[in-house]
C-alpha cells in the first residue's frame, strides 16, 4: 500500500494555527491583557431572524413522521434553494439554469473537490498572496503550481498580460486577503485570455456581497463569454453569517464542454457519488436569506461590518499608513509601517495595541511587509481597536 | 487543460436513478397503482424528540450574538460530540482517543474523500455485490479495482483466503446490500491478512446499530490489532434517521503509520484544507442521540424497523424463498424465485404486487438473480407489502 506521496510536500503548519499558538503564548505571559481579535475572517453577528425562524420550522418538520425529510432528493440541492439563487443572479442580469447551480456545505469544500474533475497533469496559476487552501488543494494532488504576483504596482489585481501559460487559474474578487476587487472590464480580459489559452477559471466570489461600487463585478458571469470558461464558487458564510451553519453554492455552466465531456455532468456525477447533499434544515435556512425580510436584516448586518471597515480605514488614514480594501471588502490590507516585516508587525501590534491581525506573509511571499485586518468584529471593540491602533502608530 | 480522463470510464447510469425512471414510467402507465416502496434505504421515522429539542436550542443560540457560533473550532468536530462517540465505543470495550474521531457530513462523503490519502497506484479490492460508490470513487481516481465474490456458498461473507493481493480492501458489515454480518473471529482473519499484506481495510459500519446477535462485530476495533490497519466509517443516518440531516463520523487510528507518515495526521490535514466541519446545529442534534432519552427513543425506532424485517422474512419463509439478512440488518437479500433474473423480478414484483425493490444485479455481477428489500418502511405498509408478496409468490 502506498500513501499519497504529495502530502509530504505540504508546508507543515497552517497559518491560523500558528497565529493561535502565538496568541496563546502571549496570553499565558500576559494573563490580564485584553486582546481584540481582528485576525481570522469569522463573523460575529448572529443569524438573521427569518433564517432562525425557517430553521426552527424545518427542525420541527424533521420531528414528525408526516413532514419528515430523509435523503435530499438531489445531491445538487433542493429546488427551492436553487431557485432562490437563480433569482438572486437574475437581479443583476445573470441568467442561470437550475441545473447549473449546486448547493454545497461551503466554498472551501467545493474549491478543493472541484479539482477531482481535472487531470493531475494540469498546471495551476494562483495569485500571490492568496487564501492558502488554493495552493494546498493542488499540492495534495501533485499539480504544478505557478504564482502570479499581486503587488502595490498592479493594485493587487494581477492581469493576464503578466500571466504564464496555465490550465487552471484561481481568481478571488473581492480578494482575500487584499480586499482588492476586479472590475467587469478587467475580468473580461481574464475570460478572453482563458478562451485563448483553453484554460478554466475557478472564481471565488465568497465576498461578492460586500461590493457596492458600480463597475465592480459581483459574479464572473457578468462578463461576456464567462460561462464557457469559468466555474464560480460562493458561500453563505459572509453574506449571512453561515460560518458555523455551513452552506454555499457552486455554478458549473452547461457551456463548459471539452473533448465531448460536460464539466457540469462530471460535477453532478462527482457530487452524487461522493456527497449526500446539505441538511434540509440548513437549506431551509439558506432559502430565508433571499426573502425580503431576510435580505433586509442581512443588508443591515453587512452595513454594520462596512462601518467597522470605515473605522479602521479612518485610523490608518490619520496615521498615514497605506492600505487597500475595506471599501468593497471586509478586509483591510495595509503596508506594515516603519519597514516592519509582517510577522514583526504582528508581534508589535499584539504587544503594543493588544490587537490580533494576520501577517500578509502567511498568504504568500508577495504578502511580505503587509498585514490583514478584518471588519467582522464587534462595532464597539473595533472602535476601541482603532483608537489603540492610532495611539500605537503615533509612537513610531 | 485536461479533464480527469477516468470519469469517462464510469458506468453511465446510477442504480437508483434507473429504478426511479422505471417506477415513473410504470406510474404513468398505471396512475391508480398503489405502490409500496421497499427499495432505496431511506428511513421513514422522524428524528427523536431529544434530537429535535437539541437542534431547536442550537438554532436559537445561532440567533443571538451572545450565543452565536461561527467557524467550528476544529474541522474535526466539536469535542462534545467526539466525546459522546468515544463513550459509545467504550461501552463495547473499544478505546479511542478523541484525536482519532472525525465528525463528517455522512459516510458517503468520507468513503470517497479518504481515498485522497492513498496513491492512485494502489489496487483496490471490493466485495461483489457492493454499495456502488466504493467502485465509482476508485474508478474516478484511476485505481485498479478487483472484485471478491460474495455468494450463497460463502454466506455472502467472503474471507481473505479467497482474496487476491490488494492494497485497500472495503468491508461493509452488516452488509449493504446482502445484510450478512461478519463475526469478530471472521474479521480477525481480515485484520491478520491486512497486516501480512501491508493492506488498509476501509470498514463501513453504517449499519452497526442493527446488530443484536452476540459474536457479531459492531466495530472492527473489537478485533485485536485492527487499529494498525483499519479505518472505520460510520453514520447517524441509520441509527438516528439522519439521512436528511447529514452527520457521520470516521475513525482514523493513530497507530496507522507507514514510512513515517501518520494516516491520522494526513486525514486531519485533508479535512482542515478541504472541509469546514459540520454545522453546529447538526452536531448538537447528533450529541443528543447519545443521551439516555435519545438512545431510548432511537432503540424503539430500530425495533420498529426490526419488526418490519421480521414481517418480510416471515412472508418469504412461508413462500419458501431463500434469503439472508433481516436479522442484524435492515436489508433482506432474497434469491429471485422461479429462476428469474433480478431486473426480471423487479418488473414482475412491480407489476404483480406493486412493490418497488432493488435488483441485486445493480450491486454487481454476483447480485444476479438476487433482490434487496428494506425494512425502513412504514409498519402498516410493510405488513401490506408482505401480504401482497405472499399472494404474488403463491401464483408462481
Amino acid at each position: 500500500m502506498q500513501l499519497n506521496p504529495h502530502y509530504a510536500e505540504l508546508n507543515e503548519s497552517y497559518l491560523f494555527s500558528t497565529i493561535a499558538h502565538k496568541v496563546a503564548d502571549y496570553q499565558k505571559a500576559h494573563p490580564d491583557a485584553d486582546l481584540i481579535r481582528l485576525g481570522i475572517g469569522d463573523v460575529t453577528l448572529p443569524l438573521a431572524r427569518p433564517v432562525v425562524d425557517a430553521m426552527h420550522k424545518a427542525v420541527e418538520e424533521q420531528g414528525h413522521k408526516e413532514t419528515f425529510h430523509g435523503y435530499i432528493p438531489s445531491e445538487q440541492g433542493y429546488e427551492f434553494l436553487r431557485e432562490a439563487i437563480r433569482k438572486y443572479y437574475a437581479q443583476r442580469g445573470v441568467t442561470l439554469d437550475l441545473s447549473e447551480i449546486f448547493i454545497s456545505d461551503g466554498a472551501k469544500s467545493d474549491l478543493g473537490n472541484l479539482l477531482d474533475l481535472f487531470s493531475a497533469d494540469n498546471t495551476v496559476l494562483v495569485p500571490d498572496p492568496v487564501y492558502p487552501v488554493y495552493v494546498d488543494d493542488n499540492v495534495m494532488a501533485g499539480r504544478k503550481v505557478l504564482y502570479l504576483a499581486a503587488t502595490a504596482e498592479n493594485n493587487f489585481l494581477p492581469m493576464p498580460d503578466e500571466a504564464p501559460a496555465a490550465d487552471i487559474v484561481y481568481l478571488c474578487s473581492p480578494n482575500n486577503p487584499t480586499g482588492a476587487a476586479y472590475t467587469v472590464a478587467q475580468l473580461q480580459a481574464w475570460v478572453d485570455w482563458a478562451k485563448a489559452h483553453d484554460a478554466i477559471l475557478l472564481y471565488d466570489a465568497a465576498y461578492e456581497c460586500f461590493v457596492t461600487e458600480p463597475g465592480l463585478a459581483r459574479s464572473i458571469y457578468e462578463v461576456k463569454g464567462a460561462e464557457e470558461v469559468a466555474v464560480e464558487v460562493c458561500s453563505f458564510s459572509k453574506i449571512a453569517g453561515f460560518t458555523g451553519t455551513r452552506c454555499g453554492y457552486t455554478i458549473v455552466p452547461q457551456a463548459i464542454v471539452r473533448g465531448g465531456q460536460s464539466l457540469n455532468k462530471m460535477w453532478l456525477r462527482r457530487q452524487t457519488t461522493k456527497f449526500n447533499g446539505v441538511a434540509y434544515i440548513v437549506q431551509r435556512g439558506a432559502e430565508a436569506v433571499f426573502t425580503p425580510e431576510g435580505m433586509r436584516e442581512i443588508q443591515a448586518n453587512l452595513d454594520y461590518y462596512r462601518k467597522n471597515a470605515a473605522v479602521i480605514a479612518a485610523a490608518l488614514d490619520e496615521a498615514g499608513v497605506w492600505y487597500c480594501g475595506g471599501k468593497n471588502s471586509p478586509y483591510i490590507w495595509l503596508r506594515c509601517p516603519g519597514g516592519m516585516g509582517s510577522w514583526e508587525f504582528f508581534d508589535w501590534l499584539l504587544d503594543t495595541a493588544r490587537i490580533v491581525g494576520t501577517p500578509g506573509e502567511g498568504f504568500g511571499p508577495c504578502g511580505k511587509g503587509y498585514f490583514r485586518l478584518t471588519a467582522f468584529g464587534d462595532a464597539a471593540r473595533t472602535q476601541q481597536a482603532a483608537e489603540r491602533l492610532k495611539a500605537a502608530l503615533a509612537t513610531l
